[in-house]
């Protein structure tokens, strides 16, 4: 078994406030926007059995409860008590916190600090920064002199930015710089239209490829690294075009600036993201998300992201959203495989018990000490 | 070993008329179009060898005989008896059949019921109807009300519809329902074509569309599946372009619709299938057709079918054709595979032996169940 | 363990002249342009373990030595004797050589037959050959028609032709042979830029359109194969237009004029590759390189490559360039696992030990034997 002496978590989310009935537990287990079939449950999945499995007796319950004992239990604790026992048995040293998605439904960095007893700090969403100021620009000049002031601003304390190109535009597009003048005609038009028919999400590539080349040279400046969702995301995501390998132009423009990229979940596209990692110096990348979602077959997603990246590629997360569930079955989850996966190398003679600690030690938690600024 | 109660198999084809010499049998064993390389056998691939070792003791031979010796037997038993015994091995409740593809040289339903003792239902598929009426029509505007008309007579007894769009012309293609005009034109550039130059099958993009939205209101109509060819076929397909998740756009179509879209074999994207499942509530998904083909290491595709989706969204299919082996060895890949991985879990803790139980019989029967008119 | 009696690599390029120093060594285990990120070594990925597990034993020193020590000792030796070591060790009957890449930096046919034991024949990299022509030429039609003398005098000793077409512009491409006016154009503005501003490689479609028809009428007339660089390559490379699929038009036409295409490396397009295997008479492939640099986890990539294809379609490589362990590495990769592959089909009853034995055979050197003129 695997023991790390510490770990970053360089993705997740905050979890949710408040406590949450069976619906909204349901739908946080899920990527869907639906409910389950009628009559079927979220818990009839991989990740269902994990949380049986694995959180029920964190929660005074037998594991392999039936879902209505868990809910039950869930609610009888409270979110405090459930949130506190989770996230302290995660037992993290640090989380890397993407602030920009449906932050308001979510605790803060502080209270994420307190029930976790782990260290945080932010990670900035660079479209979730643009929109949020153009709520309140009045012309295309002054939305780009706000996005730049903001990220800037917002960026201070943080110790990275994330885009979440793939899942807007996908990776199948342009990537060069687009020029002032496109930029700011597409800032018009998104403005206009804003204007006239409501609120539109960032979804112009033009306004998103400014925002990644505004978020290479502040990464550049400083020193810390862009994450990029890749694969898995909304369910209007075309995901052949999410394939990370669309997208090496732009990893070879971060290259040459020097900025790390990490890669995020990347399902189905561990070996692609393994690839990239060992043909470009500046490509990180996890397969946090999947690890949970592939419940007790996710050794084989940990293998692919194994079998041909360097060790000094690969980094630990959970994408962990709204529960604190996912926060620690990412680390359950983690410790167990990428345990079996070193202990098949040293009943194998493939490596020696130093270097399964060594990249174990990598992987939990060096990696991100050396790109982070923790 | 998992046990379910019954077997719904929810996409096959009849077996082949009359006794099959060996170029025939080669063929069927096979998804060229090419025989094989001179001096070697089809029997020489994964999918042989689970003929040699699990057909020939159903008829009377060592397991792993030669091929010559297997096909020496099958002719001297005759087409009936080899059918006969290996249809009922497979021991299936339902079969429900896909009638429009070379139907003339298979076996009707109720020949499929007799030498299998199963009850045999019929699935539509929309492309052979509006070829058939294709044949007949004498203008667009005929053509489109004999393909409504022939589509509700030939689905009055149906429990289902399929598509072959990607057979036709990939997954990757314009998603709208197409306008009444575009479709008048297509059909009238299809009918003079086939008027001066002899039969085109049907590759035109804006007719198949039009196929597909008729096809989903009258799912909607008689609540039941439109099933959906998914990944492998013929040798001219582009197979990237055959990604399933390339048809979102449709896909949220059909969800608004509430009809379940059933994606069968899926190779090379069982993930892809899998991960469309859990984001899409009418996103079903089987892995027939691949397990025959991947013989001894079909355990990996059923595992990547298994690692993300819902356990209520998937399906047992063989799409066996031609041959009662592939209905039989069908069967024998799934359940020991199945096992294989649920007997893992269960040694591993990773679900109770109820959980099990239930994953088998809602994967071998209750889905198609609930979903199907049976 | 599998024994076949003997082994074809049937693509490998030749080892470096001359000692070389750790930056070389590094750069020669990586796909990379880029050195590892300072303070890492491409000693800490899969390949890396690899070379200190099995190569160190052959200089003498333990397995699992530093790299320090590993490089100490290599350079100690001497090119020479660690050539010989590893090249011997990898006891190959033939080498089949690409000697279009560098080959200035590497040795030649002679040294690698008399340093590894084994029969040395070429394999004509056709995209290298009109970069040579063009050097020379002064005028389109004299650059096509030095193409054509010299493409028919460098094949005259070899057993094949090689295209790298989807490295410099994808297998997602026109497939049609492009009309002569088309290529003089191209070759017209091809020879101009390289006048003006200085050497450009080969990268304009339609003259590598152009040496790709050219290669199949000289692989029909010598009945040999054309080889194909397939997947992963150079870090330029647009990986999913990469895919094998993609290029289903002009393997069709490959397969109309009866030239075997060998489908080279394939990661991670190896299930693609074995389902072209399946549907196309004229289809081989390997998984060269990949079982190299996916170190302890190769099991997956064989296994992937073994599932459905045809086993008179399998064929063994290394890929190795320019370090004599790329060389053994294989072998050993090889024998380990695929007699992990066939142990486990012998142990579950999935096939006879005849029959192991006679896939083995074909996969080492009897599908080669059977292709290219010995």
């Amino acid at each position: 078994m695997i023991a790390p002496a510490r770990y970053i978590d360089h993705h997740c989310h905050a979890v949710a406030r408040g406590d949450l009935e069976r619906p909204a537990v349901e739908a946080l287990l899920s990527e869907s926007h639906q409910p389950a079939v009628p009559g079927c449950t979220q818990f009839d999945k991989p990740l269902g059995l994990l949380v049986r499995k694995h959180c029920a007796p964190l929660l005074d319950l037998e594991p392999f409860c039936s879902p209505e004992d868990y809910m039950e239990r869930r609610l009888a604790l409270g979110c405090e008590a459930v949130n506190r026992r989770l996230l302290r048995a995660a037992d993290m040293t640090s989380l890397l916190i993407d602030s920009g998605h449906r932050s308001d439904s979510l605790l803060g960095l502080p209270a994420m600090a307190e029930f976790s007893g782990a260290i945080t700090r932010e990670v900035v969403r660079v479209e979730a920064v643009m929109e949020e100021v153009a709520r309140e620009a009045d012309s295309p000049a002054a939305l780009l002199a706000a996005f730049s002031e903001a990220l800037h601003e917002r960026a201070r304390d943080a110790v990275g930015l994330k885009s979440i190109v793939a899942y807007r535009v996908t990776f199948d597009i342009d990537q060069t710089a687009p020029s002032q003048d496109a930029v700011l005609s597409a800032a018009g038009t998104w403005l206009k239209a804003n204007e006239r028919e409501g609120w539109h999400r960032l979804e112009d590539p033009v306004l998103i490829r400014h925002a990644l080349f505004a978020a290479l040279d502040l990464c550049n400046e400083r020193k810390f690294p862009l994450q990029l969702h890749t694969g898995v995301g909304d369910s209007d995501v075309i995901m052949p075009r999410c394939d990370p390998t669309h997208f090496t132009p732009f990893i070879m423009a971060a290259e040459a600036k020097a900025v790390p990229l990490t890669l995020l979940h990347c399902y189905p596209f561990e070996r692609e993201a393994g690839w990239l990692a060992e043909v470009f110096s500046n490509v990180y990348y996890d397969v946090g998300f999947t690890l949970n979602f592939t419940g007790a077959l996710a050794r084989r997603a940990l293998s692919d992201a194994m079998e041909m990246g360097p060790f000094f590629k690969q980094l630990y997360s959970t994408d962990a959203f709204g529960l604190a569930e996912l926060h620690y079955l990412g680390r359950v989850q983690f410790d167990r495989f990428l345990s079996e996966v070193l202990d098949g190398w040293l009943a194998a003679g493939d490596c020696t018990s130093a270097d399964a600690e060594r990249i174990a030690g990598m992987i939990a938690h060096a990696n991100a000490e050396r790109i982070y600024p923790l």
